[in-house]
């Protein structure tokens, strides 16, 4: 017997299944799946870890009646293959024809949220529910949440609310003991004390905060599974059904190397292997190093991560070689930026390394705990900029413009890897205060130019008259190919390489004055970026300024060419408007 | 017998103290502070309700080789008694020397950290804690946290972590069994049961986070917290130590009155009157009234806070007549707007009344959360601006750059009540999407002007040429006043209300292309505000722009006189620069 995926258009085509034709279903979903994922990539264990929680959820829900809303939702393969979208799973033509993660432009009834980031789930359930209430209407409202991201403080926060509105909110907590690497906080060493206790230990934190409490201990076992959905089913309060499930399930590679196989690129189902070999240098591995120098060096040097040391550069091995210096308090980025504070007061250097689009996740900390303070912590800022990850959830681009306009704070933008080395270095060999470096977007560039001091200083790169245009990180190689087309037509180009972001060079920019046109290029959105700070100071001056950057707005897996183009950045566009 | 108090200069001077005489202490740092809160105004109760608990923490503990972080730190006024600040107690001339927070420049040794937002210590505390270890150093590390802190996100991240240090650190919860307001969510039931069961239940939420846990039934006994104090001191590892204090103890009106005097202006001791009138109206009162109205008439409207329902007006009085249309998820930032999403989409309409500087803990969720998914939440912005909170820790003008470059947030400035109500209206019923509106600073000001629509738009409220002056918010009247001295010079300048930060009004400012000047008057400081979308859309142009605004610095209680004088936002600075 076999089931016509293809003829899946909606749960109800599940829901008159037996309990064998529901395990037949979850097998053929996992072998599309893997099929998708390995000629595709994407999120590989948490999908495959939860084909049977997804089944049983759409078994027993009634979605859309009932809402579901998954945390980070890179877990939603599987609701999405039911719920209308299974085209895009079996058929390798549509692959693309979804987004990783939940998203209401696909399927506005089913995807009610944009997710990318963790921990949200609960708190978009409460105001479900809440609204449910006050409108009067009924139905559940489920929160699917993995472990890890229940660490996040938000998480914790809406956790803790959640019981109060004494209403209808199913939290699924779905535990497969991993994090994206290994899991952090004491949390889950209690998560560990109820499975071993089968979930009967007195001691229960769910419990503590009003759950009614449902252990799962085979999370993976469909008949368990709807009979503890069902129990919660329509319950007038708040009920938590704890899961015990295998990250990567059915997928040997996967549940071995749970890590690796978290989010792949396309791989050998098989063996595992990689189908493109990866870069031979990036800027991951450049950092990673020399951050493992550095803790060699002086043992008072601790690197701090918030549940992500791969987007580092920090892989297992690297990982043990740091010891006790490499910190990973999970994902949890407000404490970790604070605890750098902490740790630059108690008089450690303390260097976090971070993907941009997280960094958002602590802008107070930044501000109340390291700016304020004036504390020497040093922040690295990975996945910055247009050439970065390209999820709407994930974008790269707003770093400079929250970061750079908040007090006391030194935003960096090198251009190349001596750049990068060299603003590291000295950021924890003289703590300046707190300083944010944005890691170059692109493949790494090499230049043998001395490195320029202060930091402070715009860096005259090509010296020329009457147009000057100032491009900053990875961007700087579009504004010196454009000075190339620039000199064809007889113009010569000033080129400058502005380095700091969070302020202006008043100095060089006053030397710019008497150009014609002054041309910015930002690798972020304008809007609140360093171009704005420039036409800002020049504003008295008789020279035109234009900003070149990102408009500002949320785009979603974008070519960066287009982007590129639409925006006005490239070569041949600076040239032209420089003659403008 | 009487202690000199004024001899009391580090902690080593209550180290010889008797049971008997460090009671007869407390007694009297009592007296001096409800002397020094009655004239001077201050958090009331929560420095009365932990004179005992920081008393015995500098007689058992050994500041500042063991390290005290005090979260918020509103509750650090005894504890700047005893480390070297008495005279700004006892002596009402001296009264201003210090601030009301922890604060390092006023002494570096005993107070580590600037600090005014909730829920960061123990983040700080595992900072300083991995600092010593990675040193080699030893000493207690102790944060001092409130029960209604506990609930913030970042504060039970840090609570979830901070065992895995597998090191010395200690964590006392101030159990008050309050918030400012009355406490919410689950964590209280916990800490409720708890007490009720003298600290020996099985379900125990910071056990089942693998600390050790000490109970003190009387938090206000001095014996019984140097006993549990002395049990925590040079633990190897994890402690919490859970003490139960009452709120404004030893002053009857505080311990009755707990919300109005959790900070309260000057008062009588004795009654707890005021001794200056409230004002007639404010901006919290018309927001308030606003607010009832809009529910009242739409029971899917929905008033959201974290923590704060004074702030935005909404006295006890007034939560109770919204009822369950009033949200207070307690001390949860990101957890309140996050849940405004949900409601949001969940068909309900959400307003969230919020203190400018607190929505900095929620950065991401308003990206992530509101803007991606073009919600529509509407935030009503508290205390924005210079005319707001004067604290280091609680400035309001950095509200513009933080939201307005988030894509897809409407970001409105009101300059008149009528333009406020207006926005909130409209806001509310036609649900355009994120907005966030800020409330003016200052007092009141009515305008009998037609409200222009839409809010896109940029108001010419007064007709000139030459000359045009952009004033937002509360500074439209200095930009008002500086016409009127421009006219004195023989320059009629056109004033402007632009209304909307977030974006420019293209229309607008394309007709001050011809001008020879064009000033924005930002209440804000002028990096990432909307004076520099000005500047950058006019630098193409022949006019020249000024941006006048605030310098991005953190300033401490600073008179709104001097700031505008320093930053040239005088309608006599404005008028000169206009001209120059």
């Amino acid at each position: 017997m076999t089931i016509d995926l293809n003829g899946i258009h909606s749960p109800s085509d599940i829901k008159g299944m037996d309990i064998d034709t529901l395990r037949l279903l979850s097998e053929e979903l996992r072998a599309v799946l893997i099929k998708k994922l390995a000629s595709h990539g994407g999120h590989v264990g948490p999908n495959l870890g939860v084909v049977e929680a997804t089944v049983a959820l759409h078994y027993v829900f009634d979605a859309p009646k009932d809402q579901i809303v998954f945390d980070v939702s890179h877990q939603s393969y599987v609701h999405k293959m039911l719920t209308g979208r299974i085209g895009a799973f079996t058929d390798p033509a549509h692959y693309d024809d979804v987004t990783g993660y939940t998203c209401p432009r696909e399927s506005p009834e089913y995807d009610l949220f944009e997710v990318g980031h963790t921990s949200t789930s609960i708190s978009l359930a409460t105001g479900l529910a809440k609204a449910r209430d006050l409108r009067g209407g009924d139905g559940n409202v489920v929160a699917f949440i993995g472990d890890a991201s229940l660490g996040g403080g938000m998480a914790l926060e809406a956790l803790d609310y959640a019981p109060e509105l004494g209403s209808n909110i199913i939290i699924i907590v779905n535990d497969n003991q991993m994090s994206i690497a290994e899991n952090h906080g004491e949390l889950y060493s209690h998560l560990a004390h109820l499975r071993a206790t089968a979930g009967k230990s007195d001691n229960n934190i769910f419990k503590a905060l009003g759950y009614e409490y449902i252990y799962v201990a085979e999370g993976n076992d469909l008949r368990a599974l709807i009979r503890a959905y069902r129990q919660a089913k329509d319950s007038p309060r708040a009920v938590l059904i704890h899961i015990n499930t295998m990250k990567g399930s059915g997928l040997p590679v996967a549940e071995k190397e749970k890590e690796q196989f978290h989010y792949h690129s396309p791989f050998d189902p098989a063996t595992g292997a990689p189908l493109s070999a990866d870069r031979d240098d990036s800027y991951q591995d450049i950092f990673a190093k020399l951050m493992l120098e550095l803790m060699h060096e002086d043992g008072s040097v601790a690197l701090l991560n918030a549940g992500t040391p791969g987007a580092i550069g920090m892989t297992a091995p690297r990982r043990e070689a740091a010891g006790r210096q490499m910190v990973d308090v999970g994902i949890a980025e407000q404490d970790c930026v604070t605890m750098a504070a902490g740790m630059a007061r108690g008089g450690a250097r303390a260097v976090m390394g971070v993907v941009a689009t997280f960094l958002q996740r602590a802008y107070d900390q930044l501000s109340h705990d390291v700016a304020i303070n004036n504390l020497p912590v040093t922040i690295v800022d990975f996945y910055g900029g247009i050439f970065a990850m390209n999820d709407m959830t994930h974008l790269g681009f707003f770093d400079v413009a929250m970061v750079s306009n908040i007090p006391g704070i030194l935003f960096l933008s090198p251009a190349t890897v001596e750049e990068y080395e060299s603003m590291i270095r000295w950021s924890v060999a003289e703590k300046p205060g707190p300083v944010v470096i944005r890691t170059p977007g692109g493949a790494p560039v090499h230049s043998d130019r001395p490195v320029l001091m202060p930091f402070t200083r715009y860096d005259v790169v090509r010296e020329g008259s009457e147009v000057a245009i100032i491009g900053e990180g990875a961007l700087l190689q579009n504004a010196l190919k454009a000075a190339d087309i620039l000199r064809e037509s007889g113009v010569e180009a000033t080129v400058i390489n502005p380095r700091v972001l969070s302020q202006v060079d008043t100095e060089c920019l006053d030397s710019l004055r008497g150009y014609r046109h002054v041309i910015t290029v930002e690798d972020g959105i304008v809007d609140g970026g360093f171009g704005q700070k420039v036409a800002a100071y020049l504003g008295g001056a008789s020279c035109k300024v234009t900003c070149l950057g990102l408009k500002k707005e949320f785009l979603d897996r974008y070519s960066v060419k287009d982007v590129l183009e639409a925006n006005s950045l490239t070569p041949e566009a600076i040239a032209t408007i420089a003659l403008a």
